[in-house]
């Protein structure tokens, strides 16, 4: 088995050093006792569980890669088990579904310390724990190069209750889970300033984390979807832009969002301001937001807000509303303009 | 957009050309219409499924990642797309399941040949048609390095049929699928010979195949599960000696291979002997060979013949024994010997 490079040096050990089976015994260790349904769990060929009743199934995966998803100047190992889990929560949340169960699968390099390898679970498995959810299984492998972190996660939704973009009909009202913009921002602060951060600016530091730790929406989209309070939602993986326009294509309809409502994070705005750019379009374009965008028809908005009401730390603002098809556009100053375009990793999305 | 490296060149076109939106649709007109079970496919934040009724679910991810499971010069896309699901098909094959529903994640190298991308797609699909199985969602990344394909493959078991690896027990018997090396052999002969291989040696011919295309035998675990003809089962991914190890450790028991008995490729056997090798430890330790093992009860051998029987591609080999706690050896000429370590991909495993 390869050693990590430099092994003359009092050597940090690495996940080369340990192997698979000494990496599975240290996840083992660290997953907490499997929930009831769990009829077989992380060791055998595959898991086997019991599934939920009377509902549907939600499956997602999405991944985190190294040098197009994360830095690893710019976001810890724990940072890392957390955005991946994040991100595929997110997907469950857009779709109104209750987290249950994911599957974590690993590409790492030689070299990583066994140090990092137990926090990039640390971060997965405390994120899995707010919203019990049971890691059952997964896999290890090598990477040549990047670090790969890919998830599959698996939630539950009652029949006729799941969200999807599809819904949605003109005149249907556009709202807006929280406030955007916030981690793009703080990626562009971690780019252009590295570690050299100014620390104590709390506005600042909210941008950061919240490119670091994305917060998914998991109970308000759960309690919209129980309440029916929406026609359609997606969730603002690549921004507020692309969002609108999947959401609008995949419905039919156009949109139109009302520039002066939609709410920027603070200090998103203040770094677009300091570098002469446009806080709004930054924040539109900007990707990584993991906020909800629901269309609610207008018989339904008291229901909404009060389902939006329930969950304590979110907040909901009207932006806009969809129109007949046609263009998706931003209300500013009395004119409409197209929006402009979305975020994509390098061009290809994630 | 970043264009392909070489763009001053009649471009063939890449993945970075076409983006992920271009790339989805591209996916979607591959796939064959859905499955009355699927209520939200590709194209939605998440996939939404009908459970199986009166089931368990069976969950598993494997992932190849370019440069550690495959080589672009010794595999084609179509080859990497259908052993990214045939991997898959092993492990559910392994816990006699039946394969229903997959998520494909890629993470994509931006100067990827478009033509590159339609072909894994279709390797994989090919296999999924095969297997009845869907494939119901996904993700497209960009890598900054290798090809990763990623999978996660779900399928059904019913209540109390599901293989673990866990149930064998002292005296039962050990029977082996199909014929081992095979894969190995391929790949070694790839690695010495490359393109130059002999054409028109079929045994030869046969191993490479193996090692490019493996054959997960997915109707002969599920006939043996319904039939509850074993007691326990492991599939080959990391090869024979790692499977017995696998299957005693978890059962609780030791084991003793009956060296004569154990079906070793001709074309492995061949190469081995080529090279001056012994044989059988090569097909001992070799990996990829995606065949099964199980652990049979002694009273359950005639039902288990007969559900093998059933399965009419695929032959069954008694090759041993569980015994009482202890070591896992190999008996030969009269002796007997530790088994020969196992296979490991950089000594990560896979």
């Amino acid at each position: 088995m390869p050693g990590s490079a430099g092994a003359a040096t009092p050597a940090t050990p690495t996940v080369a050093d340990l192997g698979e089976h000494g990496l599975i015994a240290r996840l083992r260790a660290r997953v907490p006792p499997p929930p009831a349904w769990l009829a077989v769990g992380i060791g055998d060929d595959a898991a086997v569980v019991e599934p939920p009743r009377n509902q549907l199934e939600v499956l997602t995966t999405d991944v985190l890669v190294e040098g197009v998803h994360f830095d690893r100047r710019f976001s810890t190992a724990a940072d890392i088990g957390h955005k991946a889990l994040a991100v595929n929560l997110s997907d469950l949340a857009a779709m109104g579904a209750e987290p249950r169960s994911a599957l974590l699968s690993l590409a790492l390099p030689a070299a990583l310390a066994v140090a990092e390898f137990d926090a990039l679970l640390d971060g997965f498995l405390a994120l899995a724990a707010r919203h019990r959810l049971a890691l059952v299984g997964g896999n290890l492998a090598q990477s040549p190069g990047p670090l790969v972190v890919d998830v599959t996660a698996v939630g539950a939704v009652r029949r006729r209750r799941a969200l999807t973009r599809a819904g949605g009909r003109p005149e249907d009202e556009l709202f807006l889970s929280g406030r955007i913009g916030g981690a793009a921002a703080g990626l562009a602060r971690l780019q252009a300033l590295g570690a050299a951060l100014a620390a104590g600016d709390p506005e600042a530091e909210e941008t950061v984390r919240r490119y670091r730790r994305p917060d998914p929406r998991v109970r308000l989209g759960l309690v919209v979807a129980r309440n029916r309070a929406a026609s359609a939602c997606v969730d603002l993986s690549d921004g507020l832009a692309d969002a609108v326009r999947q959401l609008a294509a995949a419905s039919g309809t156009g949109a139109e969002l009302d520039a002066g409502e939609i709410p920027v994070e603070p200090g998103a705005r203040a770094w677009s301001e300091r570098q002469g750019r446009d806080a709004l379009a930054d924040a539109v374009a900007g990707g990584e937001d993991y906020e909800l965008l629901f269309a609610v028809p207008r018989r339904r908005r008291r229901a909404f807000l009060a389902a939006a009401r329930l969950v304590k730390d979110t907040t909901v603002t009207r932006i806009g509303r969809l129109t007949p098809p046609g263009a998706v556009v931003l209300a500013r100053d009395g004119r409409t303009a197209p929006l402009p375009a979305g975020f994509a990793h390098f061009g290809l999305g994630g």
